[in-house]
């Protein structure tokens, strides 16, 4: 499947936003230590580190570690492409579990697979020590500026 | 779409459970501050509250507290129905936002419609100030005892 | 969750639709015979049978056969409260799969969990010979008229 | 995400599978006339004719046109990779719509994103007239030979 262009694509704000997801300590992407490494037209790519806190007593992270990262860059990956001042409100999405995710880093590698103007489909890849442990697939509505 | 029975439902492990899910200040869950308020045959309640720092600039909670409690609640409802010892691992689930959650209680009811030998699928209705918030379903795989 | 009201339910826009899909032979639905057997505020029920023709080499209906019974209903259920001319479209949909569907009827009930201006979120539930073969959720996209 | 190897990939089972799925007559896929074009380790690729007998009464192909399409390609991707004897079940499946489908052609990709011994994850990605029109990601559970 050809992927969309990005003639929208501003580096401005996707450096704004690389700067403001790798400091932020603030909710929970704050708590989550969620940090932006890669930011590109279409492309965002977050990690987080799975420290002792975020294990159950099985010692694997809380699913909802997972679901959280993912619903966090299903957003974040559109807003260097939208016009801006609208909003990128994700409607749904499915995650499938495919391994435990264990300690060590996190990360989650967002795609936009159809840009229109008011919606969009990002697929996202999750991978932890070196293999798959998810994969997503959302809904974004671009809500206008008011 | 008549709904399973739950002949194996283990009140024991349900007040487990509940006291469990209420106490626990360890994890994703205690940052959440996720309590069980009801807890039956196929039926699990949790609820949140939506507090400052659970805020994104715009005022509303980060979408990965509502993804997150989803996932809390999709595992936590086969619990008292299945075999002791066995684990209940969510493999894939599905969210759809309904509406900005905003201060107050965040509140999650998860209803088992399916349940087979090694496999559930669970439903969950989100509430937040009297409004439905979010609609989930759920799949999961039941693994056995090792 | 409370289910949303649906003060905008006209009966005779639902008399059509239930008049219109009992009687098709045009397209997929009329291959497919399905017919419509209760329509309701925020509620309407589909059938179809399952005969020889619709089987696998396993004796169970090819997958595509429920699949396309419940996109049919998604879209359908939001007709009789929506705006005149206005169209629903559904812009994602996650079916659990959770018996085979063997010969006989197989019933799609769908139920509208949220409305609003522009988008709805429905749930649908599958039976085939008394018990649960589906469940449903899925994400539509409610178009002006033009 | 680095893909999955296949290592149990077998030829003549994909040989057969390209065989038995073009020249089939029967059933859903026969009404449909899915064939399939390309079949490799993890990956299948299926057309169908968008024909005057799909279409709505506004010109684009049913909906369940391309749901059936998607549940056809989500199992038989994993024939050729699975132990001779099992069997692909679609437990659950998500189907992003991304445009709608007119006459011509309508191509179905699957790329298997994770093969486990009981499992795998598929997506999904389908074009029509050179466009993207669908994205979709589906469970499916491998049942052993009896």
């Amino acid at each position: 499947m050809l992927p969309p262009t990005f003639d929208t694509y501003d580096p401005t704000v996707a450096e704004h936003l690389i700067q403001a997801m790798t400091n932020t300590t603030a909710g929970l992407p704050g708590y989550l230590h969620i940090t932006a490494i890669e930011v590109g037209p279409g492309r965002l790519v977050c990690e987080l580190p799975i420290g002792d806190k975020l294990l159950n007593p099985f010692g694997v992270a809380h699913g909802g570690v997972l679901s959280a990262l993912v619903d966090h860059v299903l957003g974040a990956v559109c807003l260097p492409v939208i016009t801006p001042g609208s909003w990128p409100a994700t409607t749904a999405s499915t995650l499938n579990l495919l391994a435990p995710v264990r300690p060590g880093v996190l990360r989650a590698e967002a795609t936009i697979v159809s840009l229109r103007p008011t919606s969009a489909v990002v697929r996202v890849d999750a991978i932890n020590g070196g293999r798959p442990v998810g994969a997503a697939q959302g809904s974004i509505s671009i809500l206008a500026a008011r």
